[in-house]
């Protein structure tokens, strides 16, 4: 736990995936901490004061010691507050840990924010067979990588931490869009580990309510329609 | 050092910014390793085994166990050799480093490559201008950064290491194409800080030869002009 002594806040926005990872490491290590809303259209001047270099959330702040970047924000949890330890002790495994998180940042949702921009374009179908065959992929790579009920092994750990974008993010893109991308036909193992890590007592409790989500994804996608 | 039982390879190639990250970082730590030549044009099949998912150099193969992406092979061997640490030990200098390694990665590196491939488009000068002043932007953060001898304090670290990509290619890039982009009048503090760096006794064994990276570099923007 946090001690009287300690100022633990978190700048972020319902709906972020990036915000639900510290959301997620926080209450495993059980540590409180206070949650300042942002709103993403018009940037605070704490936001922008904590965060000079890319300017968006979330933003981990520990007694007014501003972390940018959801991986390094998880890293400085860990480091910190050494409890329900969410990077393994082994140095090869937790070069591994890195290593699936960092690809999870620069294949699966690089590719799903190209898939969702690129599914609009009704007349490009190739680029889209493109990026859905990239994605399918990507996430092959991962269902090879799941050997036992998490990717941390029997408890969650850095990479399904990392990996919330893939089980919650992804089927609302799938929802909105049609696409069929994380099913149990095709990467059952990943889809099986979607549905424990999503109810897993800890991360239920950090997820944004589905609806609200959908939403504004939903407006989101509709608009990209009608501004074409 | 590397005891007799151990193995330790590094599949790399003469020019990689991203292997001499891990050549800086084995020598600061006195370990012995095996050099396993690698041609890029015509990939070995080790290094298909042992980078599956990038198929890029460097792979660091310890005992037989593969680990890519230099920034994690830095953290493994951090994490497993002790002495002369690269990281920091207090968490949040641990986490500055982790995050300004990070941002030359995807902000230096990126816009350096987009420099590069829009350089050479003569009629684009927008593009050419555009790129310029995100390269420049993003180096001010780096010359705003540097409080020190090093990025490390006084000896180099973590992200001195990740930043031999701005103290010995830069310069390449700058020479042969003509842009000014880390110079001492621009960027005393940065430029003070490569000269120091690229002088390092360590650091000076490490870097390759640049007579021939040069002429690689340059041949490959002649082609780039013929190939208009």
């Amino acid at each position: 736990m946090a001690t009287n002594q300690e100022e633990v806040k978190l700048l972020g926005a319902m709906g972020s995936a990036f915000v639900c990872r510290v959301q997620i490491a926080l209450k495993l290590k059980g540590i409180e901490y206070k949650f300042v809303q942002e709103n993403i259209a018009n940037k605070s001047d704490l936001l922008l004061k904590y965060n000079p270099v890319y300017k968006k959330i979330p933003v981990f702040v520990h007694n007014e010691k501003p972390i940018s970047e959801s991986l390094v924000i998880l890293e400085y949890i860990d480091d910190t507050w050494k409890q329900n330890p969410i990077l393994p002790s082994e140095p090869y495994q937790r070069a591994l840990a890195r290593f699936w998180s960092k690809f999870i940042d620069e294949k699966v949702k690089m590719l799903s924010f190209k898939l969702w921009s690129s599914v609009h374009v009704v007349d490009d179908d190739k680029e889209r067979a493109k990026n859905v065959a990239e994605t399918f992929e990507a996430l092959q790579f991962l269902e090879n990588e799941l050997k036992e009920k998490f990717f941390g092994g029997e408890e969650i750990g850095f990479v399904d931490i990392a990996a919330v974008f893939i089980a919650f993010w992804i089927p609302l893109i799938q929802d909105v869009t049609g696409l069929q991308l994380l099913t149990a036909e095709k990467f059952p193992k990943l889809y099986q580990w979607s549905q424990k890590f999503l109810n897993h007592p800890i991360v239920e409790q950090c997820l944004p309510p589905r609806d609200p989500v959908f939403s504004y994804f939903k407006a989101h996608y509709d608009s990209l329609f009608l501004s074409k």
